[in-house]
């Protein structure tokens, strides 16, 4: 018959085996992530020699294809080491929907990789490719990040998700200022559509600063050094105020793109030290955990003298007592100091309430981080509802929702907000 | 190198293995319901017991006593089932500690029954005595609950713990009711005490009400004939308005007792009739869990027919095609009808797709029942935060708050929101 202290042992385990979960979980945002910035590349790369019918940037763009199938070789060795047979209760079933879904993306990609090659799709058909790719591959970012049970760990990974959604807005951003420079006219649907990519970029990078630590916000200030900043900011001004069909400098295509492209590498780098952070916490919480477990271990070898159970109903003395002896008073490997058994019960039971208080305040402390995460469940809601009751594709009802936040000046949030305030008056078309 | 189908079928599997977790978890919430049903009971009869100063109800205690022994060897041995060495990711850790501290108190159960049979403490501490204990098993079905990843089997175990919690006021009512008869004499705080227990188990029964299924609703109605009400709320009322030190019929003491008891008995019939649903719920959910997995590993047999990969990267057709593919098309066993396989990696896509939506809507819905447990986590934060501003004990936490929310005539909850709102002014005295 299994103990208190057993079930204390074994709710270590617990979060020690939660913990080895999030390492891998962060492994795997981490190749993803790179993955994500190598096909950024691509596409403004694929977008530039498109537009330049073939005549530019034709070696670069292979160069780039072949890092990415590289990178791409990584991540799936990385989604087989998942080890699918094993159950990662949680939402494990979500994280490999959503790998089964960017799979089916990633195979499609030579074909794609032809259509550039002999010109077939046009710039605008290619970049929502590869658009639709990216946000697959954020999507399995997003349930890694839903995932975790520690919210030291979540609160860095949530700072990740939102540095890389802003990265890919700042990507889409990139490859629509190329091609509006490139027209030559102005265009006041690609000029809003440029402003609302600014806006919700800048939004997820104040989640990013709100979530990372002091460092890393840190860092990030200093890699955004000012004459790039200016620089960019100037191009941003001269494409969005231009009026409608007035000229633009088609030359200032590329200059564009290289700007652009320089302050996305830098975000790279706070990505990489991100990626860095988060395997260093998760190592020293799972170092931490282990020597926890091996002082309850020690204590379990000694827990046999006789005890004053009645402990159980008499008041809980004030905290404080239990975690030094956890911590202190049992140097794993050795006897208990003499005397110590008299208090033994008392002292497991303090240690037992200690424990389970601990990771009542972490359950509190995720559900505060965890909060953010609702912002893109409820845009997502909303999507589906209007799928539902519209009999719209995934992709026609995202552009209806990004349309309908672009023409009322609102965020998406909010959009989504009020498509599920609708939800009770809408009719029901649901088959 | 795995493909996007093996990670569907890793999903199912994962959703399978989450399901087969909540039929252990609902197995342990029926063993835990019948032991705080008997230990309800022998409270009671301890009780009664003590008042007559051991004069009467000692062969029922004895009784009673025995058949808590045979539930609590049941409960030890499903606690022990529980494979405590593997992971159960989510809340494992959670559950497991407070398993290790409700098994300190079946512990002290031995020598708290030696303290009654004695006649060493009095009713009222041993009162208290069986609330901490019946409380930490209460804990230890939250736990069950919280980790709940179904919506359906979600808003059944929500159901059944408010039902249990409901069920728990309505005991501690009975015996603070049977002391007060018992003692002859109207008094105002345990009046006011007696109001909030059945305040309490009300609010409790209509989240029961709005979360279990209308034939259990229905069920609980008819359970609760007109004349035991009648009577229950004719004896509530004497109790609770006899001005303050006038006399009370010492006699009544067993009537009201009864009445109650009859009662809860009721109830317990109601929680068998729960306890049954949810696990025919989640037999059903295994089943067809069990089923789509077939049709899916079916499909991975036949998925090596060249394919029109570009598919991803189209808009995908309205839904409706795959799960009838997934049904009906490819009956396991069989082999795939003629032509099947040119649409194959279309239809394959829209399994996904269709699959990954299900997972969300159900992480939505999931959302939102869960929604309802946060006002006991509320309260569990107040309290926590009490302990440390005011280096209270649990239990005297727990007591400040629920005399604040009988003074101010509030409920507990509010009581809670209010501490927490209080916490940015409060002086950080944390050690």
């Amino acid at each position: 018959m299994k103990s208190g202290l057993n079930f204390l042992v074994a709710a270590k385990r617990c979060e020690i085996a939660e913990l080895q979960a999030l390492a891998l979980a962060s492994a795997l945002v981490n190749v993803t992530g790179r993955l994500v910035h190598g096909l950024q590349r691509e596409r403004g790369l694929s977008n530039l020699y498109l537009s330049s019918n073939g005549a530019r940037f034709a070696p670069e763009r292979e160069a780039q294809t072949s890092e990415c199938l590289r990178i791409e070789g990584e991540l799936r060795a990385c989604f087989d080491s998942l080890d699918t047979e094993s159950v990662m209760v949680g939402n494990g079933a979500r994280l490999f929907s959503r790998i089964a879904y960017v799979l089916h993306g990633l195979d499609a990609l030579p074909d794609l990789r032809a259509q550039i090659e002999g010109q077939v799709w046009s710039a605008r058909k290619v970049t929502e490719a590869y658009v639709r790719l990216i946000a697959g591959l954020l999507a399995v970012v997003f349930e890694a990040v839903d995932s975790a049970t520690d919210p030291e760990i979540s609160r860095l990974l949530v700072a990740r998700f939102n540095f890389m959604q802003g990265k890919e807005f700042a990507g889409q951003e990139r490859a629509a200022g190329s091609a509006l420079y490139a027209s030559g006219r102005a265009d006041a649907s690609e000029q809003q559509r440029l402003l609302h990519l600014i806006d919700s970029q800048e939004r997820c990078l104040q989640v990013f600063a709100e979530f990372s630590s002091a460092t890393l916000a840190a860092l990030w200030s200093q890699n955004q050094p000012s004459a790039t900043l200016a620089e960019l900011e100037r191009m941003r001004r001269v494409l969005c105020t231009a009026t409608q069909g007035s000229a633009l400098d088609a030359n200032q295509s590329p200059v564009w793109f290289a700007c652009c492209s320089q302050r996305m590498d830098r975000m790279k780098d706070v990505e990489d030290q991100l990626a860095q952070e988060l395997l260093r916490v998760c190592e020293n919480k799972i170092a931490a955990a282990h020597q926890d477990l091996q002082t309850f271990t020690a204590l379990s070898a000694t827990a046999t003298c006789e005890a004053d159970s009645l402990t159980f109903f008499k008041d809980a003395p004030p905290p404080g007592g239990a975690m030094a002896l956890a911590s202190n008073a049992v140097p794993p490997g050795l006897t208990p100091p003499q005397g110590y058994g008299l208090h033994l019960e008392r002292s497991i039971l303090e240690l037992v309430q200690e424990q389970a208080r601990r990771l009542q305040s972490m359950g509190d402390e995720l559900d505060t981080v965890r909060a953010s995460l609702n912002e893109r469940k409820l845009v997502e809601r909303a999507k589906g509802l209007l799928m539902a009751h519209r009999q719209l594709s995934e992709e026609e009802a995202h552009k209806t929702m990004r349309q309908m936040a672009m023409n009322q000046n609102r965020r998406l949030i909010e959009v989504a907000e009020a498509v599920l305030a609708m939800a009770d008056v809408l009719p029901d078309r649901r088959r």
